[in-house]
């Protein structure tokens, strides 16, 4: 423990100790003591317009950075990151939810203090729903053990956890104790070495194996162990939606994301016809496989996750993804040689047409081509998401996009968190109309803390994942003058585009203009969506029509 | 039942029998297949920018009209409606909340389908801890006793309630059934004649008997019994900040919004110093009762409420608001004659004084002779809502505030809610710099459906309520030059308010121009507040800095 702790610099301390540097959040009386704190400390507050945002920011910075934190006041605050709290749930994000609340003595059966909703615990009880772990710091005498408790297991299975702090607990001193939580390792010697004997004789009998890079190789950090296992190996890569950029894109071995019906053709022809699918922390969600167009049979599948490992048809359940990861590095594996596999197309550069209006798929080549080794691609969830499935990221810079749970809003406030991450790199965030009106606010926020992305809206005037599935006014979504924003703003620079030559422009001049941000107001024909939505859309489609037999 | 029914017709069909015509929401994929049906109906959509958005103004619409409804998609809308839900529960607001979710034959165990987050049935779980009943439809057979009995719940509570559809249930056609619900009214004459003896006899022995009139009364639509009881009784009423407008303000035996050491000093000495308090569907709220300084002795006190009577010390736990209410107007009370009680003061009107900057107390002063019959007031937590309770609401109109759950960025949207439900009236919205940034995007929407508030954003750079409990720079808020919105919006007009002359001059330009939305950029000194936040700030920056004894 070291020096003298109360339970807030302990919390702070130990948040730093694990790589934490920037909090999100927005005050609130009953957190204010704690933002008093953070304020003082060596972590950075990092005020958002809305708890919302706050959310969005912190599973961004999460993704990236390997734990995120954002810290509300109770109720009108806390039950405002519900919602991005079950995002990161659902993709793995580890994002530490830290909520101030009513002081011990405070907490009278019958008192109604301002933001109580039924009993004190429940908002308790809701976070119980979305985390894997969650407290109530009410002891000073175990606060410690607490916090480190519930921060392991965040960091354990890359999800949220919850810990509220009744404002009357922020300066107590902590008693300290000795850390004895030791994992318990299993003996597994022997299941692992039947798991690894059967699965490497799988590998070297197949005539065609490929990997399917899944998310949680990035939630872990297990990218360089892939990139080895590439190196050794010579198997050639795919990626999910999810996963995209774990690997990257213009690696020899890379083929492309596969996903179904909904990705390139070729890529999803390589994966279905191997005799040897090795999943590697892949999630089987809907969106990621191509709304159940995806044909991976589990009888010539190897999946290792951090849950367990199946093989075909059986599961060894002590086996985790980096135990299987390790064994495979250090594995006797045939090495390929000259394996001919498809690759993602090299960006097209088509010269701007001068008046001729954007189409998507223009709009995508032109943003594909644009790309660098500083940019860092973060799409919202609708046709942001899908066209940009086939974008080829480059080098070490990230993809990131809510691409199962699919939360409209994400784009725009990940932003903030990326960049207070990775400051070196210059985000490019892909929005629809829709989805700006949700959180496109948090521009205040990228003002505010001199931030400078790139904001693209595919203004198509609705809802286009919708419309093809079933249309009505429902759809619409307001008109909105985005490229006006910077003069709300006081800085920033908007582009108003609707032809070839436009867009030609607002991107060179983006680029050059590196001061703060800029939004581009992308007019797109409403009917107008990429390949990859038109699949989707019509898969989705039947199911919103869809009724059951009786 | 009538015609044939599907479980969407019925559920429709019910909605509008209990008086609903209008539904607020935002759609998504689960929820496509009703918005259809729903866009088919005789109820009409408001699609809100945000599901936030629409949660408050289903809530405000809830308030104003007795039952009000939000409708979402599954977890990415219906999990960003649980503060607002929360709001509803905390203040007595019926609102359904009405989910589209996973068609039944989706919901198989293993399927990472998109928006699940850990069971079908969390989001589930998260809403039976705010609201009184829920329910999944999931057998076409029970679907109309099951919408029924949420329904009733929501209206004998006027709290909200919770239906999930799945989507393959939309259209299955139902089963009629007799509704053979009947209320089991327990013998309680008995008990109703020793309650009204004893609070008659405690009523008419008193010197200074005085009403405080609840927020229950509002939310029953019980004002005209009240109305009729202060006819008949003559005994003098105020209010509390939650109830504000529950009895027209200019009434000759008003006195006022008591709350403690906030109010105004008269009606706290006259409330306090009365030997029999008649509390009538009074919740017991902090910020209420001026957090904890109200001084109301129970043992002068007869309080009724929808749970149960309270006589001094002792409970009738089958007596309701209701009954009490009916005993009394029945029962032989004294009347009183010539009572001298304080009243509010009348609204002062001072000339504007050319290039002076406005002050919290000239903006309220001229807002208060600014209202009018047809005026509404909406106030946002924050000094909008303590200086707001002085002011002088007019005839039947209302005033609306979360003045218990105090969750910001209501009142824009909240606007919204109130315009649908009484088009005859003008909202005149106060709404501070933090909470606009939380749901100003609404905006958008105020355009959309062409309604016209007038918008008075309290511009002081930050949380005013905040600073002065405890400073630093997380209690600012990002410049935005509001005044500029109407040009990103194509619509409205914008005033950019400095000196008492603007001031004068923007609000009679917004007067007369009616068209759409008026949008008042009130800049205000950082440090300027009014005296009840003053008071409120001290008593509330005592709990943030507090540290228990050990």
């Amino acid at each position: 423990m070291g020096a003298f702790h109360t339970v807030s610099s302990y919390l702070i301390h130990r948040l730093y100790t694990h790589g934490v540097r920037h909090v999100f959040g927005v005050p609130g009386d009953y957190v204010l003591g704690f933002f008093g704190e953070l304020q003082r400390s060596n972590l950075k507050l990092i005020n958002m317009c809305d708890e919302q945002g706050a959310g969005f920011a912190a599973d961004a910075y999460a993704r990236v950075n390997g734990l995120g934190v954002v810290c509300v006041t109770y109720s009108v605050g806390g039950l405002k990151v519900v919602n991005t709290t079950a995002q990161a749930f659902a993709e793995k994000s580890p994002v530490v939810v830290i909520s101030g609340a009513p002081g011990r003595n405070e907490r009278i059966k019958t008192a109604l203090i301002h933001h109580r909703v039924r009993d004190f615990d429940t908002q308790l009880k809701i976070f119980e729903q979305i985390t894997v772990a969650s407290t109530i710091i009410n002891n000073h005498q175990t606060a410690c053990r607490e916090i480190d408790r519930v921060l392991n297991e965040a960091l354990r299975y890359k999800r949220p956890v919850y810990i509220e702090l009744p404002r009357d607990m922020v300066s107590l001193p902590v008693t300290p104790y000795r850390q004895t939580i030791k994992e318990t390792k299993r003996h597994i010697e022997e299941e692992l070495e039947e798991a690894m004997n059967e699965a490497i004789s799988m590998i070297n009998t197949s005539k065609q194996p490929v990997i399917i890079a899944g998310v949680e190789l990035h939630r872990f950090g297990f990218q360089t162990v892939l990139s080895s296992l590439l190196e050794k190996t010579g198997i050639p890569v795919a990626a999910t939606l999810l996963s995209k950029s774990v690997v990257r894109e213009n690696h020899p071995l890379y083929i492309g994301v596969y996903e179904g019906a909904m990705g390139r053709k070729e890529v999803r022809k390589y994966v279905e016809s191997s005799d040897c699918l090795i999943l590697l922390g892949t999630l089987m969600t809907d969106i990621d496989l191509g709304i159940f167009t995806a044909r991976l049979e589990q009888g010539r599948s190897i999946s290792a996750t951090s849950e367990k490992l199946l093989v075909r048809y059986h599961a060894y359940e002590d086996i985790n993804i980096e135990d299987f990861l390790l064994g495979l590095l250090k594995a006797n594996i045939l090495r390929r040689q000259d394996v001919v596999t498809p690759h993602p197309p090299p960006p097209v550069r088509s010269e701007p047409v001068v008046g001729k209006q954007v189409s998507v798929q223009y709009l995508f080549q032109s943003l594909n081509a644009f790309l660098d080794d500083n940019t860092v691609v973060i799409a919202d969830p609708g046709d942001a998401m899908f066209a940009a499935a086939d974008m080829t990221i480059h080098g070490e810079t990230e993809f990131l996009a809510p691409a199962y749970y699919t939360s409209l809003g994400f784009a725009i406030p990940a932003s903030i968190g990326v960049q207070m991450a990775r400051p070196e790199l210059r985000p490019l965030v892909l929005v629809g109309d829709g989805a700006f009106q949700m959180t496109g606010t948090e521009l205040g926020t990228i003002v505010r803390f001199n931030l400078n992305p790139i904001v693209v809206v595919l203004n198509n005037l609705g809802y286009g994942t919708e419309r093809p599935m079933l249309d009505g006014s429902f759809n619409d979504v307001p008109l909105l003058r985005y490229s006006r924003i910077p003069e709300l703003l006081n800085a920033g620079r908007g582009f108003d585009v609707e032809t070839e030559d436009q867009l030609d422009e607002a991107l060179r001049s983006a680029r050059a203009y590196t001061e703060d941000f800029c939004i581009l107001d992308v007019h797109l024909d409403p009917d107008d969506r990429s390949p990859a939505l038109q699949r989707l859309s019509h898969a989705l489609g039947k199911r919103v029509k869809a009724r059951p037999k009786k």
